[in-house]
């Protein structure tokens, strides 16, 4: 195994490159192979003499494994993931393959670069509905069975957090909202505040305040992200905009 | 209230620049007044003609009266905070103040500049251990009080969620992460992973993983960003350095 291979394991934020940071951007110029998920690698601007590897969506152990691979052979790879790859991103996926490979990986210089997650942008744009104590959870059932989830959502509404979901739809199930509000319609009050951010930072992004009881899940897909508001969730109204949305600091 | 004032709440990621984003370094720079606590204040990299305005940790709702009232004057502000302002930092405090002040701030042009979290950035060095559904947690009880954080505690240790907890330890109250494992120790096996970060991204910085029922909690103080893993946390050892964490994307 060459000493000079490298595997940077790098968020680029969601959307466009205004969230992308200044170390993401380097280790982008540097890379010598650039894998990941199709669009995310057409984010990444062209370097000359760098090769790019674009898969499927929903081979994450094996990209990580050839990402292992080429590094022990000496090149200088990243892996790209929108968002941040160590919050439901590709991340998790490498030190899976590393764990489970070839031993000799284990000496590879591997460094994680954080991004801009989906829920802070979305949350940027809300207002400040994150700002005290929350949970993520994905609903995505592909590797966890879906009581699991519902488990999570009742003892997160238990403990009042405030909930960005991830993953709330896909092609496949497009149901999974609709089940998850089921289980939050029976914990939390009617009129919580609730929130869908699509395709933040993109030129099709959407951003949409309801309440628990009302909202509609039909404009759910693939690229929302809901956040679910806790009893500290305040609106402050404007005239000529959408509400902002923020976590009151002083919990009841 | 002239038209030409504008609010950018600006996230400087922890520790060095490198976690900056493009959108917030092109804010600051545009800014004619920078305000924040003094060690962030200090951070933001000189420009001409700026005026900065340090002040002390405890005062985030004067700070963000002064800045609303800035940007009404036609001053184009920027409030800075460490890593995410809208995760446990200043974007909350300024929608209470425009909540609660003067209404013509609500015309007022506001942005949120979403930055790299202290736990992003800790579970970065790490390798994955927010990988999947978690939770972050202020263990301060400045303005809640201790027993819904106990609460908290206890449905995220029943939910399996991997725990990032924020403010483990105050110069006055050093004494909140031994309540707080005091907690957790009734809820969780007493092998689960712990690590701790300090000062990530500084020239002090720090990790330490260990378990939960064998950590040495003296090493924590107000830098240190505390994470707790689940179930399905895993480490993987190297022979030449500290074990990688990841959160297993395969749940129970």
């Amino acid at each position: 195994m060459s000493e000079q291979g490298r595997l940077s394991i790098v968020g680029l934020g969601p959307g466009d490159e205004q969230w992308l940071t200044a170390q993401a951007r380097e280790a982008l110029r540097d890379a010598q192979d650039i894998i990941g998920y199709g669009p995310y690698v057409a984010r990444v601007p062209e370097a000359p003499g760098q090769v790019r590897h674009a898969s499927d969506n929903r081979v994450e152990l094996e990209r990580a494994r050839e990402a292992l691979e080429r590094a022990a052979a000496g090149r200088k790879v990243a892996v790209v993931s929108g968002g941040d790859p160590g919050i439901f991103a590709m991340a998790a996926a490498v030190f899976e393959a590393l764990e489970f490979g070839d031993p000799a990986w284990r000496a590879l210089d591997i460094e994680v670069l954080p991004g801009i997650s989906a829920m802070q942008a979305a949350a940027a744009r809300l207002g400040a509905p994150l700002g005290h104590d929350f949970c993520a959870i994905s609903l995505s059932d592909n590797l966890k069975p879906w009581d699991l989830i519902e488990k999570r959502l009742e003892y997160a509404a238990r403990a009042d957090f405030v909930m960005a979901l991830y993953n709330p739809a896909s092609l496949a199930r497009p149901h999974r909202i609709h089940d998850a509000f089921a289980v939050l319609r029976r914990h939390l009050r009617p009129q919580t505040p609730v929130a869908f951010a699509k395709s933040v930072g993109r030129a099709e992004e959407d951003i949409v305040i309801s309440r628990l009881d009302a909202a509609d899940l039909s404009i759910v897909d693939m690229s929302t992200l809901a956040i679910i508001g806790s009893s500290g969730t305040r609106l402050v109204n404007r005239d000529n905009d959408r509400p902002w949305l923020y976590a009151s600091r002083r919990a009841k």
